[in-house]
């Protein structure tokens, strides 16, 4: 079986990049990878559907044993993916959306070259921080920070393969598809394709 | 306004690019680049419809007026692009497609790297044979001509950007979509986008 294709989606906070992956999952059976955290669950999250939530000490000992692909501390708390779930369904000819910042998307991209990476932003920094407003859950200084994040990570920006503009939710959703499938087509990922249909030709030269 | 994009599409002949050429512009609106010839019309076919039909002196004054972007001989006959609607249309904004064989692929890609090159073929040489034969239109010995014609452009498929199989027409059409609208969110043709993200965050760093 054709193994299957990893897909990493990072975006600002803000972009709506979880609505998207949402979508993506429910209309096209794309696998979610869940990460792994130390961080207190929240009110209404379950373990094993927003993150798996393990001690520090059951976090270590997975990077310990190799079983995160890539993971890393964010204020106090660190954050992971978990290389088994990945590895079963890559195997199994699945494609794999992993949500995930512009660091671990680095170190995906070094471990798996034929990773699709995407990043998912807004049209211009006021949407971004209109959005952000809209919500209505922040403080303006957490607010802040999250631009001021947002501000870090655009420096990597340009590691990803394609950027896509969530403007309107249903073309982005589209556009991020688009970009899955067209993937499959390209010259260089059918070389072998192409060599056998040359064989088969040969004789008629 | 953003100049439009050029799409080419070849593929072997009876791999049903003409079909899906048609199913594009209908559903999505882009437009067709008609072909210039010497060939006589077909039963059929109307001028400005299949082709432009041209006395060789008309196409031969056309190519000294540097007015196709390419052409090429085959058999008795000439074939070429016209460059005044192709100009026309991506000054437009719009999506121009070409069906083209491959060497005229190869000097449309010179003069316009950014065009995108889609190559649409069965998924074996049987399928094609079967395919030809099942149109009842041609004898065995045009068959086998076009086969063998099909061995001579295999040599340039790698010069393709991507490689499409039409095996089911729905999804091969969806793969051509989803191909040419992915191109835009490349990183590569969003670099001034990314500019000004970065220099809008900048501030807040």
């Amino acid at each position: 079986m054709e193994r299957g294709k990893l897909v990493v989606v990072s975006g600002f906070s803000g972009t709506g990049k979880g609505t998207i992956i949402k979508q993506l999952i429910e209309r096209y059976g794309y696998s979610l990878s869940i990460s792994a955290t130390t961080r207190a669950p929240r009110e209404g999250e379950v373990d094993g559907r927003e993150y798996y939530f393990k001690s520090t000490e059951e976090f270590l000992s997975l990077v310990d044993y190799n079983g995160l692909i890539e993971w890393t501390k964010y204020v106090d708390n660190y954050y992971g993916t978990p290389r088994k779930f990945v590895e079963e369904e890559l195997a199994q000819g699945k494609t794999v959306i992993l949500e995930i910042e512009v660091k671990g998307a680095s170190n995906i991209k070094a471990q798996y070259p034929d990773a699709v990476l995407i990043f998912v932003t807004t049209k211009d920094i006021a949407t971004l921080r209109e959005r952000l407003e809209k919500r209505g859950t922040e403080t303006a200084e957490v607010i802040n920070k999250r631009i001021s994040r947002a501000a870090d990570e655009a420096e990597l920006m340009d590691n990803y393969d394609y950027i896509i503009v969530n403007d309107d939710l249903e073309d982005c959703i589209d556009a991020v598809h688009s970009v899955i499938i067209s993937d499959d087509y390209k010259t260089e990922n059918s070389l072998d394709f192409v060599k056998k249909i040359q064989g088969e030709l040969a004789e008629y030269k």
